[in-house]
């Protein structure tokens, strides 16, 4: 179980085969810095480019095609002053017709308070004033090298994580993804302070982070597609155009693990997810758009394992 | 401020420019009763056919096209001690390969407590036991007299409202409707005990209610799509497919909220979509999908009026 | 086997369940006059409201749900010397950002020669000229009464047809409906002199027509969606979005018509649509999209009736 | 204006920044062959594994990002006396409950005769006999390595092609290619014998190929996503989900076409495609779809180069 801390000198911008940085075992612990979606580090430094540089890869030692790697994202903290959003809806979240009446989006800054757990717009807006949100970081971009020695760009997602820029990746969670190469070689960055459901303005408040994840291989255990885990609720996480599709993937791994891991059958997994299930909207930005099914644990009996 | 009590003799299946019911001024409050999905009335008896018939429709004095009406949910209220459910999720919910695996569903059934405010499967399932859940009440089917004299089958939704199989249609919120004919011609059924997101059993907790509404003329408020609001959130209501056309709905109609409403500029109402925004899955079952973008009201300025 | 001419003296916008204007007999030749998209006759009078007015319905003796209406389309004529359309694509046929390099369009008038069977535009284009298109005469809305009792406005289309704007729908081929009220209920209107794929514009060159078509009925041949029929081909049409789903409807009923019809396997159906299937895009502006599933009867053996 | 003859003795299952297994320059001639989308090749040996193995990649000499490869179809010859197809349509080209009527399905044979230019099913079919199709040889996946240094599964398309598996890569047709790393790097592979729009069984005829080829560096020549030409018509490729999707790319990338090389005002450019444009579904199967925007060439001007 040892503790890893390790400092970034290279970022890559796609999620494949790279060589590792390092070598941990499972359950091992890694402290780590990540940069923002452009490449800016905690320092404002510009250390790498578009889009959402990644710190790694890192080999777990065990992991093999057909595990499964656990994250727990143990901690996840913004270290710098500040962050930025783009303060206009992306055209693809309006009715066509209606993109006429949008203006083009510029970047605006935001203040991070790291005590008061608090973002604040650096200039006042006209209406609002200096809007003030309370800190919910989140990781946009994380996963492992997918299959067959793919590398795919970090601005989008699939089997293998990448772009999802699901609010619901936050401290506490575990998320969970289908290991596709030898060690997973497991990746991470783009962090958000804060980010609504959907992204819809193409950022959450992008920002540099400290991370700390426990990273452990289960092995045997094949998932299709990420799922997550935290004190409440069980959830799986689909990534494609349209969200109708996102919707079939997580939906059908959700189904897969309460039919597997919790011995139900299709009909007592279809009552629980018509009359419990709840959806949410990752992002409907990217390349990939993300929809989550959730599902409370209060309803479940205990997992077979 | 009348209050009628409206007992119903006769359904329909369409939302259309029906003769009225019943007229009722703006302010008045409505008692009345709807049946379920299936049109099984409060002693089980078959009243209607399908799909979800309306009781209705109400003319409400002073409503004219490009009006709005606000309808207040009051108080909804199952009235018999029994619902139905299917039990295997749609197939257009999982991957098509998928369907393969699903067994084809049946109708269950579950009793429902007024008192304890629970309902229960009618027989014991495998594994879950005899599954309890609290019941929220809400509103599956209900809306407005469609543009153009148009008659539409309350299997779907559109701008005049209709099937949208939204569980935030609960008491304590008030939706509000385009009007598109005179007198808006208000109709309103298919209650639903409890209900997850999606509906993707293609079904909620199937029941007849008893239900208390207030139906208000707001003259000279032009909408788009149905929009709502309880004490904590505004929201609107993007009903078509594929999803990402009902989110685009409904991000439009909220942005038209903030800038027309609210006096935000279109930047603000970003900022705050993009950052504080949320969405719900209404259905992604009957022929339009519903999307609904939410925000709450605790980031806005008073309302201009 | 009557000829009919019917002179409308009134129009519809919604294809509903309205008083016939005239009954015929199974195997009747009608001849009347349809009216353009606006509204606008023969003469250029304004003679309706928006969108693509309809004439009749005719009330065709026999027919009963679960019926076909055949509906051989002998010949469409232009009878006006203009039509008109609109310059600019629509914005939901481009990449969102891409709408911000598009003007709004306008209408443009053409010159309609049917001797020479020629479209010119009225005024020269700056680099093209007076651009000349030969003649395509085709319908762009028609259909039955749909199920139910609804009222569908001309501007979409579903199982009962309506506003398809297929250009396969020209002189010497058939059309097939499935019947949902008594008499079927006949509309059409909104004829186009020429249409590229998808209408992408929003029109095809709209104008006035005269129509000559023979109505049939098909006791017990129960369909599913429009299919149509010429010399060449079979085809079958979905309505809906995305085109995704409009091709499923298409398919689907393909097969249908592949397996039930010409007795294939459904191995056999696959094949054939699989190495010989044409997809043909209908319109990818209106409310629902068309996307056509057709087949050369060059492939197939004799039907088994 | 060499003729090289490249003999492959691997294959790639990704699309990325391979070593080049030979440099040509700009107009050369290029005879290889490639093996089917199984991996097996014209002696039906295992000589590579799944997805669609391309031949290459080819380095040609002075392309640059920013430029554009033109790849000249000279010859597409099936070299093998055997293809195979899948017989049943994927579940995904179906509406979600008609699965449940479709059988799995399996691998058949056809018999495939470069002389008489014919491909026949090896075992009679029930009621089509043994079904004979003429020969139309098409290129299923090729392309260049795409930007950021990604590699991509043969599975799916993108900006820098892939698998398109649109049956208008036939022989007599220029394909241009976005340059997006040096010397392009080109890959062919996954010839189709025989394919039906959309490759609704997931397979056109697949057979090995010998392919000739003339590379050229179109400098400067900036485009976004494949074009093509042949004799008659341009057209410009989309690649993604759903259709619509892939529309949206497929027209904005003509109307660029059109603006930028022909001259055309936006509305020269929409009136043209608006009645004159054609679409072709290339496939309806793959991970991304593949919509094609097509236009005759006699409606344009000269092209101002």
């Amino acid at each position: 179980m040892t503790i890893h801390r390790y400092e970034p000198d290279g970022y890559h911008n796609t999620i494949g085969s790279h060589p590792a940085v390092l070598t941990v075992e499972s359950g091992d612990t890694l402290i780590t810095t990540t940069i923002d979606a452009f490449g800016w580090d905690q320092r404002g430094r510009q250390a790498a480019g578009r889009p959402n540089p990644q710190t790694g890869p890192f080999y777990v030692a065990g992991a093999e095609p057909g595990d499964t790697l656990a994250v727990d994202l143990v901690r996840l903290q913004p270290n710098r002053p500040t962050g930025f959003t783009r303060d206009v809806v992306s055209p693809n979240v309006v009715e066509p017709e209606y993109v006429w009446s949008l203006p083009q989006g510029e970047l605006i800054t935001w203040h991070i308070d790291p005590v008061r757990r608090e973002a604040t717009t650096a200039h006042p807006l006209p209406h609002l004033g200096q809007l003030c949100l309370p800190l919910d970081p989140m990781i946009g971009c994380f996963g492992v090298a997918p299959a067959l020695g793919q590398a795919i760009s970090t601005a989008t997602s699939g089997p293998h994580g990448g772009n999802m820029d699901y609010r619901g990746f936050r401290a506490g969670t575990t998320a969970y993804f289908p290991v596709m190469a030898p060690g997973a070689l497991f990746f991470i960055g783009d962090g958000h302070a804060v980010q609504g459901d959907g992204e819809i303005v193409g950022t959450g408040i992008e920002t540099s982070f400290e991370v700390e994840l426990v990273l452990r291989v289960l092995k045997g255990w094949r998932i299709n597609w990420p799922r997550g885990e935290n004190g409440d609720d069980l959830f799986t996480v689909g990534n494609a155009r349209p969200l109708d599709q996102a919707v079939q993937h997580a939906t059908t791994e959700m189904l897969r693990w309460l039919t597997e891991s919790y011995g139900l059958t299709a009909q007592e997994a279809s009552i629980l997810l018509g009359q419990c299930g709840r959806y949410d909207l990752g992002n409907i930005y990217d390349p990939a758009y993300t929809m989550v099914c959730r599902l409370s644990k209060r309803w479940l009996p205990a997992e077979r394992g």
